[in-house]
């Protein structure tokens, strides 16, 4: 289904694309909203789900086809990306955007869905001790969508900038270098973006306790796995999530995305967009591609 | 309680221990059968769970018991083991062996209870595609136990003596070097003993499916963890287990542990008995204390 961009986020991926990550070689951006050029959606804003799966392989079959193993991934596995005036997405990825969502707002359903993935797959309840390591933009995202469920959650970052808008949203944060891990967590949400991030969130976990993993980077790690072992701790892989989950959200203005855009940019300078993107203390950088 | 050792069993636990592992000082030893020289189980014969835990932190009052960060544990931290005449232990920890079950059997409850951890955190279900890396004593007993849940376990290990033997007992198994991980396996358990385990067992899981780490080392090991997070395995660190279904097994016959016995050595042949338990293609060794 073609669909014509109106406006797309760069994402931390984005930026790890850039460094070399998947060796993707395309047109990157899968965080966009359009209009629908045809089909079931015509004339409407919609955004897309990124995977792209056949549908016909044991995967899709066993109901995982987000883990299809011949899929395609918008703008990051062999499918261009929405940086782009038009791109073209299975009429099945796509979701209607509802009219009480703003086109900026809803370039953030995608991340917010990423975000919503870790309470899909995390039992969170009322007063768990979460840490979220990171103050990048999934960090923030990750710390608005569990502390929403009733969790203690502490976002542990490495910028006073991003630590302090955080607190304007309502997020209690720490600097790194401020606190010593304790052990204590029920949850720890690794969104560093750092290959060392397991390390660090396994001295925030308590025993039996879980760590969510949202950290993609390619570069390994030398690490001791033994603590896993010996305090049975339950690492989580956690990659893409509900849209619908996501679009409620926003439709509820249930988290005030608009307030994390620091800088808009036309198509013809996503290069300026990119280095913006990548400067300290920028949460989210929009590409504004048609009206 | 003091009780006095009849027979304890050497593990691959007791070999790291050797090298450095925990920094241990003092007695090792962990896996035993005696009798209860006082309390209620006086002149019984007994096992022991081996985390002795303080019963007032935080952690013992939310049931976490074996997590209890002020524990000790027979043989391995701050409490000296079963290599011995005599050893003390909490009356809680100690199990009865009921008359069916044979005092050289009742020494392998402890690595079965282990192995019963795997299927008491994981949902093992009939038809299970289910591969066990490491064909050593802890691989072997996981592989049975998984096995008797109705998986579909496959053994994958390095030594052919030894995976003729898992055959025996009726255990499918398959040299590392003779087959290439497919990524299809529901549950992966790692009992390599070796710090590339995880690393190994990523390219076994399937999308969406389950890692179990056994393997305690305290060596780091460079891992990228970018599979874990775009598979969105889980990983769960697993360590002692249920003793109670450990011995219902064992009473009913449904492993037949007797035959994993490789060698019986006295107490003053500790020295010996280490090295033969080193010695490649040896399951279990035993140290025979007193009658």
């Amino acid at each position: 289904m073609p669909i014509r961009i109106l406006q797309a986020g760069i994402c931390e991926t984005d930026l790890q694309i850039l460094r070399g990550y998947m060796g993707f070689v395309g047109i990157p951006g899968h965080e966009f909203v359009g209009i629908a050029e045809a089909g079931r959606y015509a004339g409407q804003r919609v955004v897309g789900e990124i995977n792209c799966s056949c549908g016909r392989c044991t995967t899709c079959r066993a109901g995982r086809r987000t883990h299809c193993p011949d899929r395609t991934v918008l703008g990051i596995l062999g499918r261009d990306g929405a940086f782009a005036e038009r791109i073209v997405l299975p009429e099945v990825n796509l979701h209607r955007i509802p009219e009480t969502v703003s086109t900026e707002a809803a370039v953030f359903v995608e991340p917010l869905a990423a975000a919503c993935r870790i309470v899909e797959q995390v039992h969170v309840r009322r007063g768990d001790r979460v840490v979220v390591l990171g103050d990048g933009r999934l960090g923030l995202i990750s710390a608005l969508v569990l502390a929403r469920e009733g969790a203690d959650v502490r976002l542990v970052g490495k910028h006073e900038s991003k630590l302090a808008r955080a607190a304007g949203l309502g997020v209690s944060g720490v600097l790194a270098a401020d606190v010593r891990p304790d052990h204590r967590a029920d949850l720890v949400v690794d969104c560093t973006g750092s290959p060392s991030g397991l390390a660090a969130a396994l001295e925030w976990v308590r025993p039996l306790g879980t760590v969510v993993l949202k950290t993609t980077v390619a570069a390994g790690h030398s690490l001791s796995l033994a603590p896993v072992v010996i305090d049975e701790v339950r690492v989580l892989g956690s990659r893409c999530g509900p849209f619908p989950a996501a679009i409620a959200l926003l439709s509820e203005r249930a988290i005030d995305v608009e307030a994390l855009v620091d800088a808009r940019f036309p198509l013809a300078d996503g290069v300026a967009a990119f280095a913006r993107a990548q400067t300290a203390g920028t949460f989210k950088v929009l590409l504004k591609i048609a009206d």
